[in-house]
Formats: C-alpha cells, sequence, structure tokens
C-alpha cells in the first residue's frame, strides 16, 4: 500500500465529510515521525462561526492539543488543497516539516476562495494593500519587548 | 480622549498582561463599527500549546463566537505589533476592516520572532522554500471541489 496515497485519500475524505457537514471542501491529515495519522480535520468556518477554523489550522491545532506541545517538528501535512496563507503560515510557525497538497490556489479561486488574492495581498508593501494599516504607539508597544527581553523564565517558540 | 490612544493602550496593557501570564509579548483588540471593544486578547501560544493562538487570531475567533458570525467587516483591529502572515490572513478571512499597528515585524525579529522570516517565504515560489511541499492527488480531491460548485445550499465565505 502507497502511504502517501493512503493518507492523502484520508485527507480528500476529510474534504468530502465537510461538505456533507455543511462546510468549505478542504480537508487535512496530519502525520508523525512514525508515519502514524495523528489527526484528520476539515474546515469548519461556517459552521463554528470561526474564519480561522480551516482545515489545517484544526488539524494543528488538535495534533498539538493530543501530543501536548505547541512544536509538531518531524510531522507531515496531507491537505486536500494548497494551504492559503494563514494555513502555511501556521505550518511555519508549528515547524511542520513536509507538505503533500492535492488541489492549488488556483483550483481554489476557480471555485470563489480567496487564498489565492490573499497571497498576492501579503506581497504588497503595506501602504498597497486592501486592508488599510496605520503604525501608531510604538513608543508605548516597544516598553513590553524590552520587559520580554529581560524576563528570566520565558519559553520561546 | 483620543480613541486611537485609548484602543491602542488598551492592546498593549494586554500585550504586558502576556508577558505577565507566561506567554508571548502580543496584544490585540477588535473594535466595532460602534466604536465599541468587542475583545481584548493576548498570546496564548505556550500556555494553550497552540502555536496559532496569537494575540490576533485569538480576538477574530473570540468576536466571531461573540456576534455569532464569521464575517467581521467593519471592525478595527488594534495589535501591539504588526500582525504576522498568519494574523494579515485571518484579518482578510474575517474582513477587518482597518488595522493600527505598534511594534513592526523587525521588532518582532529583533527579539526572536519569525513573522519577517515567515512573510519572506511566503513570497517564495514553492520549490524555494524551507518547508518541502509535493503536489500529489489532485485528480482526486478535484471531484471534491465539483461536488462543491454542485452544492446547492452551500454558505459561501
Amino acid at each position: 500500500m502507497d502511504t502517501h496515497k493512503h493518507f492523502m485519500q484520508a485527507a480528500i475524505d476529510s474534504s468530502l465529510k465537510s461538505i456533507e457537514n455543511g462546510t468549505g471542501p478542504f480537508g487535512a491529515v496530519i502525520v508523525d515521525k512514525e508515519g502514524k495519522i495523528l489527526v484528520e480535520a476539515h474546515n469548519e468556518v461556517t459552521t463554528q462561526n470561526d474564519p480561522t477554523a480551516h482545515a489545517e489550522v484544526n488539524a494543528i491545532r488538535r495534533a498539538c492539543k493530543l501530543i501536548n506541545n505547541f512544536d509538531l517538528s518531524g510531522c507531515t501535512l496531507y491537505t486536500s488543497c494548497e494551504p492559503c496563507p494563514l494555513c502555511l503560515s501556521a505550518c511555519y510557525w508549528a515547524h511542520i516539516e513536509k507538505i503533500y497538497y492535492a488541489n492549488t490556489r488556483e483550483d481554489a479561486a476557480a471555485i470563489d476562495f480567496d487564498d489565492k488574492e490573499i497571497y498576492e495581498e501579503i506581497k504588497k508593501p503595506i501602504p498597497e494593500r486592501k486592508i488599510q494599516m496605520v503604525q501608531y504607539g510604538r513608543e508605548n508597544a516597544i516598553t513590553v519587548f524590552e520587559k520580554w527581553v529581560n524576563k528570566k523564565d520565558k519559553i520561546q517558540y
């Protein structure tokens, strides 16, 4: 049995379940370094009223809860669609090692999801983005960063 | 009273509380279109073992729960630091209208957070990224997108 095929089929099956449950057509699976499926998850944006509840984010959050750690180093993500920038960023923060994806951001754009547009927005310089961004109050906020630097018992991530 | 100053100070106060609670120095506030603070939130990555529990993501999740909707159109985000790509993407998905931020991604990099590096990774073509990404299984996954297109009662987001 081709393990990649097995893991990707689990992610695709989850994307189908997502539609049946009334939300977006996306599914994901996280496999640990021993080749065991830790979690399967699907999109829950409209069922949970959570715009961040994408399949990959859900999978990462639940895998972390399961292993009691915020670091998924050595784990592989299988996802039915190329991760959007939210999900790709979550993979970096979680230290996911490798990503297998099936559909592309162009496929997602063709069915009216904003993945491709958000990739283009993030690349832009701040003043050219659709969401207006204004810097304000750094002189106060930077003192908190200084407190962080001087904190003795901090946990880095 | 300068409302921007008030809202930003609430976000900065929340970033200070975050350090006191033992996690990263980041705080955020979401203000609705009437100028009322909906939620204050801070980073909870290491306390919740959730690599996606950034201040802005937490604020967006909780504001959505509060208003029972996945759409925060018309709302403004105040954050003690420029949103990382995870949080900026979450703002796009949630339709946040405007962002005020204090510290920058360079300030975050100077205290060893990966925001700036992830911005650079996301811009790269897929084969040049640190996380290896492999396309696999589109012929099966695309059939689920087709089912989505043909679904009659779907909720778009």
